[in-house]
Formats: structure tokens, sequence, C-alpha cells
């Protein structure tokens, strides 16, 4: 059996990444975010920003989305492409061993494939959208708008995807309010129920 | 500042109930649950049984139920009159200190009224099933059953009431899969968290 693997869901502006970082460095195994990303980008030859934006996200609501959304002689997407390469990319990483790896529907995938802790990280809109101007500094829309705007288009992607419903408390092993609690008691929490499940396990 | 209340919702035969007596057992606090409904029986006059039933699940769907409903002249249900009863002994109990409510729609009740730990627990279907069977024993329904229909009026009976959906993770600071987790776990969970939330307060 291999090691397990902790899947980390998030509302953006949550602090999930951080967490998924800090669990990962409390528990020394390797964190997949970025590094993900620039996996995903070397081995699909797409460049980083295409896969941050297209690998998690719905594409904008058009009228005119599904005329101008690039697809080859089979009717597939670059998006779906995309999908399946980041899919069997994460089906590899599971296989080397324990880690973090943070969205991509990570959970998803990995759900029969690995044993998994399945976490998903959310926060009040307001919290969240104090936090991303921390964070991610200014820009010409307001938080409140950029954080409605990506919940809305991670959860379209989320349910195009996987046909669940992100978000949904059944969908994960353990879902925690990080602006309640704290992202160190969201840390915590995570590491010891990680190591509860290690020692079960035995 | 009054102390914190855990309320925890759960999912029909997913071990709720009994994590929340094991956590108001290992915090030395009280747990409301068959004392909660007892309660409500002698300050309300109906009985235990009324209380069970009609305290927590929509009624049974019905061409006739609404036809059939006991309603005063203002049109209010005994239902509603249960809900509202029930409301004001859930935020009587929280004015005399730290405990565990199971059910009733505490969470709600008192998510702007009292420091709380909100809990959702959660189980797949078939460890439900094969639970209830053991903590409920047979009954002519199949378990599978028992527990959509439970599962069905408990969200109906939320809905209607909090108008929040029932089961969505953005509800509760913490949710747990019981299933996959155990109940020993869970229970540790929750008092680790507690007693961080409390000592984080100070």
């Amino acid at each position: 059996m291999s090691s397990r693997i902790i899947t980390i869901s998030r509302e953006f502006g949550s602090g999930g990444r951080t967490i998924g970082k800090a669990v990962a460095q409390r528990l020394k195994i390797p964190c997949y975010d970025q590094e993900l990303i620039e996996k995903i980008a070397s081995e699909t030859g797409f460049n980083v920003d295409y896969i941050k934006e297209q690998g998690e996200y719905a594409q904008h609501k058009s009228r005119f989305a599904n005329a101008f959304a690039a697809r080859d002689r089979k009717g597939t997407s670059m998006q779906d492409h995309l999908w399946r390469m980041q899919y069997q990319i994460i089906l590899n990483l599971a296989q080397k061993g324990a880690c973090v790896i943070v969205g991509r529907c990570a959970d998803y995938i990995l759900r029969d494939q690995a044993p998994v802790l399945s976490v998903f990280i959310h926060a009040g809109q307001g919290y969240r959208a104090k936090r991303i101007v921390e964070v991610y500094g200014e820009r010409a829309e307001t938080p409140e708008k950029r954080v409605k705007d990506k919940d809305e288009r991670r959860r379209a992607y989320y349910q195009h995807y996987t046909d669940m419903e992100w978000g949904n408390a059944s969908n994960y092993h353990i879902a925690l309010d990080s602006g309640v609690l704290g992202l160190d008691t969201c840390t915590e929490t995570i590491v010891q129920l990680y190591k509860a499940m290690e020692t079960n396990q035995r």
C-alpha cells in the first residue's frame, strides 16, 4: 500500500495553500502546488499562466465561449487536454509516496487510487476578501468581486470534471473554516488527524 | 462572554450522537440530546415521541400534508410552535454555560448568540446503513431506505427553518467523515479543536 496523500481543496483566499505548505513542512513530506504547476508545464508544453488559469477554473461565462473555445477535430477542448494530462501527472505523483497536493481536483482523481486524507478549507467571504488584498495586493476589481468570481469559476470547473458538488461536506474527510479557526489551528488539526490515520492503519 | 457551546449536526446513523456524548464526557460538560428532548417535553407539554419526530424532521411528503397539518387560527402549524419553543429552550441552555447540543438546528439558532464550535458529522450511506441495524435493530424497511428517508426529511426540516443548505461545509466550523475516520478519532479531533479555541480566546 502506498503512503497516504493529503489533498487540499480550498475556497479562493481561504489560506488553503498556506495550510497545505505548513502541513507538509510539519510532516516532512513534499507539497505540490506551484511545483505541480511547473511540472505540468514542463510535461505538457503549456505555459505556467495558462495552467494556473485553465487548469482549475472554468472559463468566464460568455455566449461566445463555446464558439471560441479551441477544439481539435475530435471536439476535445484545450482545457480537456490539460485535464487529462493533469490527471495522469497527479496519479503518477501519488505513486511516489506521501505528499500534500493543493487543488486541481486531486481529491477526486485519487479517491479510489490511493489512501487519501481529503481536506476542504473554506472561510467567510469577508475574511477572504480582506486576506486576498494582504496576500495578492490590490486589483482593479473589488476583493469581494474577485472572491465571488473565482469561487464561481472554480465550482463550475470542479463540477464539470468530477460531477460532484464542490464544497459539499460529504465529499471530504474533513472540512475546516480557516476564518474562524485560524490557519495554525487548521494546520495542527490536519497534522494530528493524518498521524491518527497512519497509526490506525498499522 | 459565556462559555463555548459545541453544536453537532449529523447525518442519520453517522454516530454524531455517540461522538457528542464522548466529547462532552472528555470535556466534563453536559451533553443535551435525549435530555434536551425531555426538557422540551416538560416545558411544552408535547410528548417525547412527538418531539423526536416533529422537532427535527419534515413531515412525510404527501399531497394531503398541508390539508392535514394541524394549524391554529393564525395559520401556524404545530411544528412551527414546537420550533419556536425549541428555539427558546436552546437559547436558554446556551446561557447556562459550556455544553454539547446534538441536532435540532442548534448551530443555526446559536450562531450569532453565543461562542460556538459548529460541527457536522457525516458518513457514506453503506457505513450508516450497517450501523443503524447494529444500533437500532432491524425494521420492516431496509436500512438503506431508512437512511435515505431520514436524510431527506432532516434536510427538508433544516432548510425550511434555517434557509440554509444542510451538509454544506461552509455552514460548519468543522465537518468530519466518521465512516472513514472512526468515532474515536472524530471525538479526539473535536476535543483538541475545542481546547485550542478556548486557549486562543484567552
